[in-house]
Formats: C-alpha cells, structure tokens, sequence
C-alpha cells in the first residue's frame, strides 16, 4: 500500500482487537463459559438514574445534539475543578479543566501540546500500550523507564534517563498494567525531578476513583504553580460506565489550553454533548453509588490476592484498581501462553508482552489480569482454571 | 510555557472560536438582533423520531453504553457501504468503511495513515481551517493550490506541484469554505493524476447531502481499484443535525483501515454509541425529512444569489451548500471588516483570512457567508443591512 506513513506503519496493532481475535473460532461450553479478564471496563451500563438523565437530554434539550465548546461544558468543568480541588485539597480553576472524548485522546492532547517528531517522552515499563503507540505514530522517541520488583518507577533512575529532547514523563496511577498504587511520596518527586528538567509530568488517573486509599493520593494539585508542570489525566469511562460515550478530563494550565484548544478542535471539534450531560449528572449523583462500586472492586481485589496466593507458581507483583500483574509459571513466553490459555482453560488475559518493549523478559514472564468484572465466585473458578492449567 | 511543542505552538488558534470572541462585549437591539452566518452547522435539533430513538437506546439498550469495534457498529458501516454503494453506482464494502467521532477526525486519520512529520500535502485554497491546523500541528507541509476565478483547483497545475515528499491532494466537494460543486470530469481529473504519481486523492464530502445536483457527482467509487488511490470522508453532522454526538465516516481500502484502526483505537478507542445508534437511525428513516431539508438549503442559495446580485461592488464567485464566497468592494483587508460588520451592521461572518495562507490577497478580498442557517427574510435582511453598511 502506497503513500503510508512509516511511523504509523511501524506502530503496533490495536492489542485488544488482537487479543479479541484469539476467541474467533474457539467454542466454550455452557457449563464452562470464557472468563474474560482481558478487559479494563465495566460491562454493565449505568444505573438507571444516570440513562435517564442522558435519554431526557436527548429527548428535551435541543443544544444536547449542537456543537459544545472545544474545551467541553462550563459546567461540566466547573465540576471537575470543584471536585479535584476539593478531592485533593487543592485549588484547580475551571479554565484550568478541558473535557475530552475520553481519556486516551487527553493523553494525546496533552503529548502533542508537548512533543513532536524527534523529541523524546519517559514511560515506565510496563506501559499503558495506547501510550506507546501514539508516541510511535507521531515519531515521538519512548525512553522506557523499567518498574523495579514493587512496579515502581525510580525517579533517580528517571533522572539518568532525561536527555536534551526529553519532553515528559509519564505516570499512570492507580498504574495499568500493574495495578500498582504509587505513594503521595513517589508522585511528588517526579514531580520534583520534572519541574527542576523543566519538562511536564503527565499523570494518568483513569482509575482514581477505585484506588484503596482514602484521602488524596497525593499532594500536587496543592503546590504553586503545579500547572506549569503537571498535565493532570482523568476519565469518566470507569467510575460512571461511559465508556461507550467517551469523555474524560485534562488539567494543566490557561496557556497550556490554548494549545490543548486547537487540538481538540481539529480532531474532535467537541466531546459528545450527552456523554457530557451524562458525567456531569454521575459526579452530582451517584456519589455514593460509586463508593459502593468502589467496595466491591477492592472486595474483588482481596479476593485475587488470595485465590492467587494458593497457586503455585504464580507470583502476584501488585494488584489494584482493575488489575493485577502476576509472574507465571511456565517455560513459555506469556504472548504464546496466553494464546493456549483461551483454548485450555477458557481463559482470556492479556499477556506482558503487550506493556513492554519488544524482547524485554519482564513482559514474557508476566501476564495482566483484570479482575474487576468478575464476580467472587468467578475469580475463584479462575483461580481454579489457573492451577489446573498445563500448557 | 515550556516545553512546548513548536509544531503546534506555530498552529493557528481555531478561526470559529476568534469570531465568537469578536461577538463579546457587544450588544444586539431586540429589533436588529445579530445575523449570524459564521456557522457551517444545523442549529436546530434533530426531528423527533431520531431524538426518541437515541432516547429509547440510552433507557433500553446496554450496549449503547459501552465501548464498540474501533472501526464503528458493523450496522452502521453495511448501511453507509450501501448508500454509498447506490448514490454512486458503485462498489463499496462494509470492510471498506470505518465511523469515526466526526468528519474532521475523519481527516486526521486519512492524513495520519499517509504522512508524516517533513511530507507534503497538497491543498487548493481557499482551504478548511481544521485541515490545514492539523497538516501544521503535525509538521506536515501544505502546498497550497490557488484555486481560480471560478473557485475549481487545476489538475495540471496541481501536477507541477507534486514532488518527491507529495503524499496526498486533498479536495472538498462541496467545497467549504467556497460552496463550489466540483464537476465529476474535474474530480476524475484529480483521480487520474493521484493515481499516476502513486500519491492519495482525498475526498472530503462532509456537505454531500446539499448537493444540488442530481445523480452521483462523480463516478470514482465505480472505478477498478479505486480504495488504492481514493479516500473519501463524510459527516453525519450536517444531514441529521448531530453536531453535538460527532460521527463521521471514512472509506478508503482495507489495508488502509488497518493504519486507521491504529490511530483510531488511540485517539478514539471508538465513536460514541448513540451517536452511531441515531446515525444509523436517520439514514433508515430520514431520506424524505432530508431531501426536504436539501430542497429548503437549495431555496435559500437562490434567495442569496438574488439577493447578493443587487449589492454594488459585492461580486459572488460561487454558491453551494452552505455557504457562499463572495468579494466585497472595500479598501480594507477582510479580517479587519468582519469586526467591523459586527459592531455596524450586526453580522457575523468568516473572513477570507481564516482560509487562505498568511499575506494571500485572495482572503484579504473575500467573506465566507453561510446563509444554510438564515431563513428568507433573514437573507434578505442581510442583503440590506450590507446595502447600507460602509467602513
């Protein structure tokens, strides 16, 4: 095929459309259905309230099928830098908040607001694959920062890592893959170390609203100046199960919005009104249905940690959020083994591979399972599964 | 603010969101309230059927909440592939057709799978804004192509532009900001030459359904092969007023829509449900709404042609669609009489500025006028308040 993009070219294929792939042909019986721990989403739609909401807008608010803003509602990031500043005893201003489609375009936005072809960006391994590949696709050089034994990232390391065309870093906690929490403490000296390299802290928290800690996860939303550093992610998708109508959030400072502004105006134009109208009704609303979400997630989560402690040979890293990363057994890559997983024990995770560099052991040895859609009893027949298992 | 991305920092700030900035701190009288024809959009909602069925969808269907293929519902690509397949005689499948959260993300992904940072594109001016925002954000050069007196760009001069780094000719037809309907002789033309130099034809129809000829308006999808040199964009934004959901569409060949699949899953992950849901919706049950919408839209660009025909010194170069490209008689550059004709005549329109490159004496000249939005009293108003408005 002629013209084509090399970089695009050379950016890897969707890993969950891949990993969908795998089920095509394969047949599971009634009484032993697939468990699917591959995908990071809910399954069930959102309380009724919330559909409600979204079908009265659509039937009684004419401006819920017109273009909104490019940087998304007022009102709907009014809510947001309410509810961030008060979450993380901070001060974040309205004009301080873009709504995007999702949160992986905020990502996007934000990288391109930073970097272009030649530069370079910091990721921890394993990465967030969507990541990789939009550095990939724009040229954008990844400098991989490997997660020690805990998963996670060293900032001395990081700082060893940062060049003359280094542009960022970028953290995700609760992390994806590994489901690793990362302490207020940890956060704040890569904060440190980004603002002293004069570069940005991109800090992905799509998962926030299911992390096990209570208070803030950290403080740097409290600190002066921290829009001149930090470039603040968040999505909509987990916590109200939106993910079918795409919206998430970007923090980072006025100046840094006009940039985020023609971005968003050219590969968006604006975020789909009723999935707007349907987040800002979630945050008014379901509160403490969401801290109910949150329990059994973290019940789920107790529940891995202690089906996988029985199993031999398998060695859990770190667990929270919607994952795992977990160490198997076996004498076989984890993209090969995840492949037998689905046909022998009717299973489908997703294999380390698809969070790290190409040859990189950490990858082969570890596979991401997440947990979160399934119920207890499920995740004890997948416990099961897993020891009976012999690839 | 650093870093900073200078591709994007050298980017224009987006030309619709300036004009509205120009309507602040100014006050419009009840009797002479503002003529706004600075929008290319419906500003109404969409009828009632299509506004209970997204209604119906976000009470009774589960799915409608949840993420879909990256490519879009596999209804919606067989509906488009047919339409497509009958409006131009041709030959179009669902593997062929991708939905994408609208038209311009449309583009950025045609764009996205063909070039580069360093590659060209070639673009007739006066241009979409958006296409060249993200030709510049993403270090791609534009090699602008004047179009002429009669507002149609020069297959042959067209050729003597292409070089080495040439990857791409994009065309909209309809076009905005012009409103030229490009022949099908001329569009076949532009075919030809992409296919001889090995490089992409971009087709941007976004303003198809306001064409005001009948029949197919060119015959490139009944062409042998045509997905190797041909992508062609569409929008479900103007013909079922869902401005406000984002859904577009992009055909192009199936290897192709592997590349596409990559950014889309990255930028995207998919295109919001009820938007998908309610365009399936309007092409299944809104054939007759439109055409009497397209009767309307064409009744209106007789109305400004006559109506512009009696104003001295004004001279239309084309109509259609939306829009109309018009020069005005005034000694002044046409970004400063826009800010002018708000003030002083209460009109808001696009100048030529916003869609030619920095210095052209063509946008200096000429207004962007889309008169779709004003009913025919309104056109006629217009018409007068421009009689009588002078500098």
């Amino acid at each position: 095929m002629r013209p084509i993009n090399p970089a695009l070219a050379a950016t890897f294929a969707p890993p969950v459309m891949e990993a969908r792939r795998w089920l095509q042909g394969v047949s599971f019986p009634p009484e032993r259905p697939l468990i699917n721990v591959s995908q990071a989403a809910p399954v069930d739609p959102p309380p009724e309230g919330l559909r409600r909401a979204i079908a009265d807008a659509a039937l009684n608010r004419p401006d819920a099928h017109l273009y909104g803003p490019v940087l998304g509602n007022m009102d709907l990031r009014e809510a947001v830098a309410a509810e961030f500043s008060s979450a993380y005893r901070g001060q974040v201003q309205p004009a301080q908040v873009a709504i995007t489609q999702g949160c992986n375009q905020a990502f996007c936005a934000a990288i391109e607001t930073l970097a272009g072809a030649g530069d370079q960006v910091i990721l921890p391994t394993p990465w967030y694959f969507n990541h990789k590949m939009w550095l990939d696709m724009q040229g954008i050089g990844t400098v991989p920062l490997a997660c020690g034994e805990d998963m996670l990232p060293d900032p001395d390391r990081a700082r060893s890592l940062i060049g003359p065309r280094t542009r960022a870093i970028v953290l995700v906690t609760p992390n994806n893959p590994s489901g690793a929490e990362y302490p207020a403490e940890l956060v704040g000296r890569f904060f440190d170390l980004a603002q002293e390299a004069g570069i940005a802290l991109i800090l992905d928290e799509t998962y926030r609203d299911f992390d096990s800690r209570s208070g803030p996860p950290h403080d740097l939303l409290t600190r002066p100046d921290w829009d001149q550093t930090l470039i603040q992610l968040y999505s909509f998708s987990k916590a109200y199960r939106l993910t079918g109508h795409r919206v998430g959030a970007i923090l980072a400072s006025v100046a840094r919005m006009e940039e985020v502004e023609k971005f968003l105006d050219t590969v968006a134009i604006s975020t789909s009104q009723l999935g707007q109208i349907g987040a800002l009704w979630g945050m008014q609303n379901l509160r403490q249905w969401l801290a109910g979400e949150r329990d059994e997630i973290l019940s789920r989560k107790q529940a891995t940690i202690a089906a996988f402690a029985g199993l031999p040979g398998w060695r859990m890293k770190s667990a929270g959020a919607y994952f795992t990363w977990i160490e198997h057994p076996f004498d076989l890559p984890s993209n090969d083994l995840a492949r037998l997983m689905v046909g022998q024990a009717g299973v489908l995770a997703l294999p380390g591979t698809m969070f790290t560099p190409a040859g990189d052991p950490m990858g082969a040895k570890h596979m991401r399972i997440a947990f979160a859609n399934v119920d207890l009893p499920g995740i004890a027949q997948l416990a099961e599964r897993l020891a009976n298992f012999q690839p």
